[in-house]
């Protein structure tokens, strides 16, 4: 399949333009690159995208994997994916160079993430899970876990997966029931069950290498008692051999979209001989996994914006051809109808997405930058980044997932009925995208990790260091008056959050936990509109100085164009704020009050 | 397939506590029914519903219409479909005796179609579209078409289908180039393409009789040069047999979902031998169409909201069975896990979808009393109806169309991981519903109807009377203090819409056609708030009522639940109107503004 998918213009705008990336190589971890290797790493991604990940997108779709004989066959292209991946250096990235990595920065490898995800969803996630799974043994695991695993993870012999769910505990990890029984040859002997598990098992790889959650025996009830465990697919016998390690695939789901990557079932211990290796220490498996599950809820937010933007340029490209329909005014049947990018109604349909995904885009970039430089300082400033990263990351993670829903229908919409049917790629787009606001995290989940969390934890901190950033945002722009309209409203909004934020604090006081957290998600959707105006304001800055230098006819239709965009998000859809604010603010806990009998009829 | 997708106690509360059905059985045209009537109508609609429809409803979807040779294979059960619809009068419901049908009121007659196509929206489509066309024969046909081609329809032995779009004329239907050519004998010879149409051949009748838009030859140019014709796939010979009329399909089109009714491409006269028979006068086709376009619109609507209606039941009882973590505040992990229709967040997620299901619903079926009040008053009154009727046409087909998008969305969100999966309904609900929005005239055409025609229209007559509708439903609620709040916050969204509404109107007077509609579709969307706000203030005042009377815990719960429902709807999803009416009253044309250039990188 042909047709652009993501833009390279726009990648680079950020990286250096917006976040100025190369700052970065100031710092002795991510002193040996620069600029110029920042460009040709996103070059080379993008050559891979377009050569091996994007010709094979459908294909995967309508071959989707199948469950034969307790294996799992996924499209053939996955192995030369996870070899090409490897050999590419691709899933080691952001490792040190200890561990075999690139040492590059989040910003760059997240950038690289996005692009293949925008080719091809499904196959992009299953370097990106390995990638994840890795990097928890290389954080937290012992030298001989190091050793054993994450040179064939790196290289995309194995499949790493990150097994939490269960058939009992989805949104609640405290009831899980896979146990672990300690051997005195120091490994676990495990049983039980998990569900939804991506990746977790196929033949596009040697080995699966899960990273799961289990409780040891007699461990504490709830989230204290959760221990960490590598359980292969394959274990190494004394020989060095591999053998089977009791882990069967029991079924794959059959999804709606998002069918390159098979989702399994798992059962562990049938035969009483499922064993698995304790990561760090014991009862401290939750606070472990949580470190890849950021890095994960950052990449489920990726995946949701590359989605958009492959719709994106679908519906761009569409509409600039399709025809139809004359201006408003022009009556003469006998002049030649207009393309249909010219209809204002289209431009606010392109506009949307691109502000979503450019928007979105931009925020998780901010999360990036915001983690390489936790990664490289100390202290206080250390301590700043760590806390913007922590808050921001709910909003990352679902802003972009569900604003990805409306841009993909918005990019059928603006096809019509061709965008219904598979002709064209928007409707698997719109299939695939569906899958964001549930797994790592529902939105409910995100929400309450927001408002009962992050606004709250470190009295407030994390939240005041965000005013701040927008704030600052909001001076700079002082410079620009015709940005004056869109900043006044920025700041409104601002004020609106505190009011809100406020409200809900006190609630929580007067009303109980429940009544304060009722409406998270609602709370959710007001911070993220906020944060991506903000990003988007600063996108706009970067625009303004680019447009002041000599740019050419084509770039300043780019900086003009960002500048389109930030005017429609913070006009259309920056004003939802107050909408939500009278809600957040009402004193009338209907979800609270109403209950199961209430749906009777 | 079980479960619930429906429920007969909303429909009879709607049918006779809210809108007063009966009422309408002292007008001769509907005197021969009563209450008890329309109930057993109902009833037999649930009952075909279950034992027909549902059963097939993933199946018609796993095995989508297949194009074999020139014709279309259907899935085996469409044949019982149209034959037992036909039997059973569905098709001919609300036509007159003598046209063969049953007189029954639109009201009913659309419950029975909500119900089908809440079982199954793909088979509800195939009797629905026959009556349509058979509708608009027996309103401008002469008495010659009426005979040769009605009664067959009505039997469901032949389809009927509505034949514009073209592949250069989709939303733009001036340009459609299909032309007719005069023959001595008294038919016409057609030539041209029609793409996406639905039922447009299939094995599941003996034939189809298209109702084809197209031009005679040296017809005026656009929408003024667009005549009807009746062009069957067969056509009677002079013997009375039946012979092919050169309408051959050239493809179907593989659609996301809606999959169980075929969607075609038609080509006509590539034999030089396509007969067409004008239906009424010359170059008066599209007014005629028009007739069926605005049922099928509210068709569409209601097949919108059907589909949400399942999708709702099916969540229900999901988070009624599933236990998922506890209530906020209960942190003992060996207390046992709760329901998750226990958590507010997911009771959330129900009162959308209720409200989106029921006041949609009430919306759709206010129509229907105006179209039936419309059909037996004369002069003022009867255009009172008319103009109402008209003008929220739009409305009610898109307020469905695009919400009812978001509420089989959180359906799925209440499954979880689940819901992504086919081994629950609400996938395929997601994927049907995708549909709404574009066929039958697109949200933009909506819009644009809506402000730029029926707002306008008659002096604004249209828009004053849905005023006095709602204040006079809100001067009906000041018995009830407990909804002052809500009939208060009612009251100011609709000083809004007059703000916005006066505000558009000099705007099309100072800058133009082209800024004048630039966001109708925002337009469309604020109506829409207010037009289903308003029904779901008559339907808590008709629960207010119930519930003053004598009611059985069962029945209290309902009407305490539709109370919660208006509560919410008002409470959560009225207070859009602002953010809408902000964006619409800003004076920054920023999509007419920005050209295609702009979206260059």
């Amino acid at each position: 399949m042909q047709g652009k998918f993501v833009s390279e213009k726009n990648v680079k705008f950020l990286l250096h333009e917006v976040f100025d990336a190369e700052s970065l190589c100031r710092y002795d971890l991510y002193s040996q690159h620069s600029r110029k290797m920042f460009d040709m790493v996103v070059s080379e991604a993008l050559k891979l995208a377009r050569n091996l990940f994007h010709p094979i997108f459908a294909d995967m779709d309508r071959k989707g994997p199948e469950y034969e004989n307790g294996t799992v066959k996924v499209h053939p292209q996955v192995r030369k994916i996870m070899t090409e991946s490897g050999k590419g250096g691709w899933i080691g990235t952001t490792f040190s160079k200890e561990n075999g990595g690139d040492q590059l920065p989040w910003i760059v490898a997240g950038a690289c993430s996005y692009i293949f995800f925008a080719a091809n969803y499904s196959a992009g996630v299953y370097p990106e899970l390995t990638r994840g799974a890795a990097s928890l043994i290389a954080e937290f695991g012992d030298d001989r876990l190091r050793q054993t695993w994450i040179p064939d993870m790196l290289s995309g012999r194995f499949q790493g997966t990150m097994a939490l769910t269960e058939p009992e505990a989805g949104s609640s990890l405290a009831d899980i029931s896979t146990t672990a029984k300690p051997h005195a040859d120091g490994y676990y002997t495990l049983t039980g069950q998990k569900v939804f598990i991506s990746g977790g098992d196929h033949d596009g790889v040697d080995n699966v290498v899960h990273l799961m959650l289990a409780k040891i025996e007699g461990a504490p009830a709830g989230v204290k008692g959760i221990s960490l465990f590598v359980v292969p697919k394959l274990r190494k016998d004394d020989t060095g051999n591999f053998t089977s390690n009791d882990v069967a695939v029991s079924q794959i789901y059959h999804k709606m979209g998002y069918r390159g990557c098979p989702i399994t079932q798992l059962v562990m211990g049938d035969k009483g001989d499922c064993r698995g290796w304790l990561v760090g220490e014991k009862h401290k498996g939750l606070a472990y996994m949580f470190q890849m599950m950021n890095e994960s809820r950052l990449g489920v937010g990726l995946g949701a914006t590359a989605i958009a933007s492959a719709a994106y340029y679908a519906a761009l490209e569409y509409t600039r051809g399709r025809k139809q329909g004359r201006k408003p005014g022009q009556k003469d049947p006998a002049s030649p109808m207009v393309p249909i990018i010219e209809h204002a109604d289209v431009k606010r349909m392109l506009l949307f997405q691109r502000a979503v995904t450019e928007g979105a885009l931009g925020l998780i970039m901010q999360c990036y930058a915001y983690a390489d430089l936790e990664r490289v300082t100390a202290g206080e400033e250390k301590e700043r980044y760590h806390l913007l990263l922590e808050l921001l990351t709910p909003i990352a993670k679902t802003f972009p997932s569900e604003y990805g829903i409306h841009a993909t229908s918005q990019s059928i919409q603006c096809f019509g009925g061709y965008g219904y049917c598979d002709d064209f790629p928007v409707e698997q787009l719109y299939r695939d995208a569906r899958i964001h606001p549930i797994h790592e995290g529902t939105t409910a989940i995100q929400g309450m990790d927001l408002l009962g969390r992050k606004v709250i934890m470190a009295n407030g901190k994390a939240y005041d260091l965000f005013v701040t950033e927008v704030t600052s945002a909001m001076k700079k722009a002082e410079a620009y008056p015709e940005f004056s309209m869109y900043v006044e409203k920025l700041g409104e909004s601002l004020k609106t959050l505190d009011r809100v934020t406020g409200h809900l604090k006190s609630v929580a006081g007067t009303d109980g936990t429940e009544i304060f957290l009722a409406d998270a998600v609602l709370y959710l959707d007001l911070f993220g509109l906020i944060a991506v105006s903000w990003q988007w304001l600063v996108q706009a800055l970067a625009a303004k100085i680019a447009l002041s230098g000599p740019a050419s006819r084509k770039d300043a239709d780019f900086y003009e164009g960002k500048i389109f965009a930030f005017r429609y998000f913070l006009g259309y859809e920056l004003p939802k704020v107050q909408a939500l604010a009278e809600r957040l603010t009402a004193k009338d806990p209907l979800t609270c009050e109403c209950v199961s009998a209430h749906f009777n009829d």
